[in-house]
């Protein structure tokens, strides 16, 4: 489906490595610590880097090199494939969630809303290779980790995954302030379903939107009208949860 | 009850630049813009900057002032008190919700829950003056002009407020992951609700905790089991508007 994506990252933080030497899909190439920092006297820390090589630092050579406040004294470099190759069928599953990203540009976002997307149990986030924020250390380090463990489909034809959806029996949910939209908790999300989330300034294609089965719209209370794509994720994701565990 | 505080700060983009310059609560410094640029094109701004000193600059001179992708070709520098002065009482209100953040001290968040929050049509943000993060210019920016709508008052004793709150008929609820905690969902947000967020790392403290009359939890589906605060915020503020207009 697409070309071999390996390449190699440095993150910094407790939640990052955690989930990187925790993992085992990434080879680790180098572990930085600070000399008498937060994260040498984490015994998760400890455990994670015994028969590793690692490279202990004094502490103004560490924040020279990362001079990030919440470096918290580790930075683990790693190579290895983050975006999976080839979205698996659902076919047999009963209940399964996976998040479209039509074009989401902001890093922090697409970062923020894999964090979110793997608090809330998602199955999977795909997102178009045109005109998306790239998988960089700005989105995986602000995912916090949870890169490492919400499968992620870089995909080039949005019209042949929607269709592989419909065959596997998901229904398309499409997030945007439409006439049609029906409002965000009024939309079942229960099932198999496919949640889909527009850019930042522009929503979602024009194209794409026609091919959901479903609109929703979270109508704004206020006088800015523009609630972060990151914040609409968590305000959905957590209403597909409250529906399936709640009432 | 705190000092005045007055300050000068300079934002870019669209949503910032119209809420500052509708606003009639800031003085107006100067207003860069870029010529040909996104915002000179845009029909709210025209209307807007009639009458008032613009600063046309040359889109690489524009540029190497403002390096940030999502300028939109306007800068907004101006001063005037962010923060509010006194707590109205709620005492004659039926419904009202206000938002206190216990010691947020990353910018990007604080701004992102103000942005929220004034979309959900929260009445008022409130945290206390020690250990938060300061109203810089990251926190305004990130709140896309949400700042200007949405009441802010920084406080410096939290119990005293507390009191006010229940004097004036407020429940007090703490999103905290504590073995009394109803899922968010099974919380009532109506009426006069206080919702209270903790910091990234630490949660609620303590004693702000106990003051607290119920408590709220988003439980975890994932491995990594750190949802972003403003993340939390979006999930319970939508959460909130559901109960009230919904089911």
């Amino acid at each position: 489906m697409k070309k071999t994506n390996i390449n190699t990252f440095t993150l910094f933080g407790l939640n990052n490595s955690i989930a990187i030497l925790r993992s085992k899909t990434f080879k680790i190439i180098n572990i930085d610590l600070m000399e008498d920092g937060r994260a040498l006297k984490e015994k998760k820390i400890k455990i994670l880097i015994e028969n590793k090589k690692i490279n202990k630092m004094k502490k103004y050579q560490f924040n020279q090199k990362y001079p990030e406040k919440r470096s918290q004294g580790i930075a683990v470099t790693f190579s290895g494939d983050i975006i999976r190759k080839e979205i698996p069928s659902f076919h047999n599953q009963e209940n399964a969630c996976l998040l479209v990203l039509d074009q989401i540009e902001d890093p922090q976002n697409f970062g923020q809303i894999i964090r979110t997307a793997e608090c809330a149990g998602i199955d999977g986030i795909v997102f178009p290779r045109h005109h998306s924020a790239p998988i960089n250390e700005t989105v995986l380090q602000v995912s916090q980790g949870a890169f490492v463990n919400m499968p992620i489909y870089e995909i080039t034809n949005i019209r042949n995954i929607f269709k592989q959806f419909k065959s596997d029996g998901f229904w398309l949910i499409g997030i945007e302030n439409s006439i049609d939209a029906k409002p965000w908790f009024k939309v079942e999300y229960g099932g198999k379903a496919v949640i889909v989330l527009g850019s930042e300034g522009k929503g979602i294609r024009k194209m794409v939107l026609e091919s959901c089965d479903f609109k929703s719209t979270i109508p704004m209370k206020g006088k800015i009208n523009s609630l972060n794509v990151s914040a609409t994720a968590s305000a959905i994701l957590f209403e597909r949860l409250r529906q399936l565990e709640g009432n």
